[in-house]
């Protein structure tokens, strides 16, 4: 065994560069507590010319996979390249060569878990991938094994610190999305192309993993529910302000008496609610078991600083397997693979909840009424009704806000698609989940 | 090697019947995420005779400590008795043997922690102790692995849910500490002799734990700066409220210039912080790192369910080492033992805080300004003050609330010496520190 723990990066983006600063930074700490000395030998970029704003003289750059892969001397391989192909090929061939791997790829271990974790079961180094669903936040291993004695019987979390900045400026400054997502990519907070994030897939990938993890078997990532935060406007942010609610954009699942709910779109929360208080780029994850109650877990979803730790604790974990030639003995999902079987999930049309509902109208007389009753037809009963906007001249737009009472989420697609259908209906007509919970 | 993980325990209160009703109920959870069927098979108590109000037919029941340490099928000892002597003859017998041990014992953690690291670094078996700190809340494993890579540069919490329970329905409801407290009694919430968790010893002794993991190194417990909520008046609450601040009784530690400042006391937070949000009997910590910023865990401090999930969660660890006939690589306290030093804290003269001063004074003339002398030869500059109660008949008592601006400890407990030894004081000053962060 060499005398130090030697590590291949592929991939020296933000993520990367970030452990090559924390690695030079808290040597001494880090060293400390793996219990020997540990260093970056080689790198596999796409672009050898770019300049990387860290100092990279120590580390061997190439632009082969095998360069890293057919190193014997490297103990971990990180996996920083993102993407499905290209990434997916790197961590089965590094685990299959007995190496440890270390990834923050959601979209991978979200589509493809099944594959990942039969490879790291079998392989003989470890397999961490912490900073997929929280960055810095080490939910999988509370999942895995702090939470791992209790039935666990739901998770909600604010996922996706992009979407969660964009609601919190939203509501604070009143303006409408677009505006500020444009915003938000000036200052570097959203990626030029913001889909993964705005459209809810990012938190969608972080939701499955953990669904994974917490009900001990495999979720199809496609079958999951997924609304972005692109609908919102700067209207809904008033109204339900008004109404004493924040706007997050959420992940959620819990075991109902008819299976297991789970879907990820914003949802309003009571605005003296904990997750109320969740701004700017911060995520926030929530599980509640059946004997410990209600937990919480709340840091940095993004950013080259706290991806860096997440991706550090997974090398010192595997570092002091390696430096004492031991196998990790907990199973990367938690469970042994051969009990590791496919989930269903309930039809969204399935799930209740209350809901708000924003419908842009002509104000003419008799609206109110043509849109109670279809509400009525489909069973949606009503809590409460806001008309808002000049109502002085006829024919003006205004908007009529309602509240329902818990109802039936087919049943009020139904009653939308009628009510969208009539003539009085001006513009597109909002919708957000209410989640006391 | 038994076809089952066995275990014996220690103490059969809330904790460990709430170990074994867990069990109970979630069995085929548990022992999924294990491997391996488990069984708690022998208990050793004070009391036979005592009904423990769940099945406990399984289990043979000794009040002889042999019983469970002299049978070599014992794999994993739960040591649920508290206190310190004869819970160390049971942490350190059992490691002697080769087991492993799981604690919910602070107490004995933060005071003899050299003696019981020394003692699981050179053990075969697992040492956990999960429950110690956060009781649910995975934070020794946040400490010890998902922030292992960063620099900790300050923890906060809020630790001990009796006293947080005590404030928060001090704060609703306008009520006394002994008012509150006696209601607390009645319901469950504090024991009959509360001094533990009312006068900060148990919050002291959990900040030391996370210190000594924080920090990698060995803190004396004696001394550190405790101070525990009994001091708090309703008028206190009524002021702060005013004012914007939410009281709450914290440990805290940073590393600051001078060294690493701890002490455990009632703080000022703002309202709207996220830790003003922590309410009831639940307990929040906060790790700020140098890279991974801030990072918080929230959940229940107490009860026999967030206990049970704790302590459970240190079973199925342990248990998959044994399973797996392998030993746990990392260290108790994050660190080789012989890197595990003693450390200093700056003395609590030293540090610097704004602080909130409220001085009950016979209405006289002169009184602010002799106050404001006192408080200005001690290096004291007051931000803002305000005057509480019935001012109108001269001799009348009446609150002076001062503001500091940040200002050194010595020099206010100076300046409150002095004032306090003033013919104008009609009762006992109050003192806060206000701790934005």
């Amino acid at each position: 065994m060499s005398d130090h723990i030697n590590i291949g990066m592929f991939g020296m983006g933000n993520v990367g560069t970030g452990v090559v600063r924390l690695l030079a930074e808290n040597r001494a700490i880090i060293e400390n507590r793996i219990g020997k000395p540990v260093r970056i030998t080689k790198a596999v970029v796409s672009n050898l010319s770019k300049d990387r704003g860290v100092d990279v003289s120590d580390i061997l750059i190439s632009t082969d996979f095998g360069h890293i892969l057919n190193d014997p001397d490297i103990d971990i391989v990180l996996e920083l390249v993102g993407g499905l192909d290209a990434a997916e090929t790197i961590i089965l061939e590094a685990l299959k060569k007995g190496k440890s791997v270390v990834t923050a790829n959601k979209a991978l271990l979200a589509e493809k878990g099944r594959i990942l974790f039969g490879a790291a079961h079998d392989a003989a180094g470890c397999f961490g991938f912490e900073t997929s669903v929280g960055t810095a936040i080490p939910i999988v291993r509370a999942l895995r094994e702090g939470f791992a004695g209790d039935d666990v019987r739901s998770i909600s979390g604010i996922l996706n610190g992009t979407s969660n900045y964009i609601l919190s400026r939203m509501s604070r400054e009143g303006m409408d999305f677009d505006a500020t997502l444009k915003n938000a990519q000036e200052i570097g907070l959203a990626e030029a192309d913001p889909t993964l994030d705005v459209q809810g897939i990012d938190a969608a990938h972080k939701l499955i993993i953990l669904m994974n993890i917490a009900f001990n078997g495999s979720f199809d990532f496609n079958a999951l529910y997924i609304e972005g935060i692109t609908a919102i406007t700067a209207a809904d942010i008033r109204y339900t302000d008004q109404l004493g609610y924040t706007i997050k954009h959420m992940g959620k699942v819990r075991k109902t008496q008819t299976g297991t709910e789970a879907r990820v779109h914003p949802a309003l929360v009571p605005q003296d609610h904990i997750l109320a208080s969740v701004n700017g780029a911060f995520n926030c994850i929530s599980v509640t078991g059946e004997f410990m109650g209600p937990a919480m877990l709340h840091g940095l979803g993004a950013g080259p600083g706290p991806s860096a730790v997440g991706v550090m604790g997974d090398i010192i974990e595997a570092g002091r397997y390696i430096l004492t030639g031991r196998q990790r003995p907990i199973s990367p999902f938690s469970i042994p693979l051969e009990k590791w079987q496919p989930m269903e999930m309930v039809p969204m049309g399935r799930i209740r909840s209350e809901y708000y509902l924003r419908f842009p109208v002509m104000d003419r007389l008799g609206v109110l009424s043509s849109i109670s009753k279809i509400l009525a037809e489909n069973r949606i009963s009503v809590k409460s009704v806001i008309q808002k906007g000049g109502a002085s001249d006829i024919g003006d737009a205004v908007d009529i806000v309602i509240i329902t009472h818990e109802a039936v989420e087919a049943d009020v697609q139904n009653a939308l698609q009628k009510i969208n259908g009539e003539s009085f209906i001006s513009g597109r007509t909002g919708l957000i989940r209410i989640e006391p919970e």
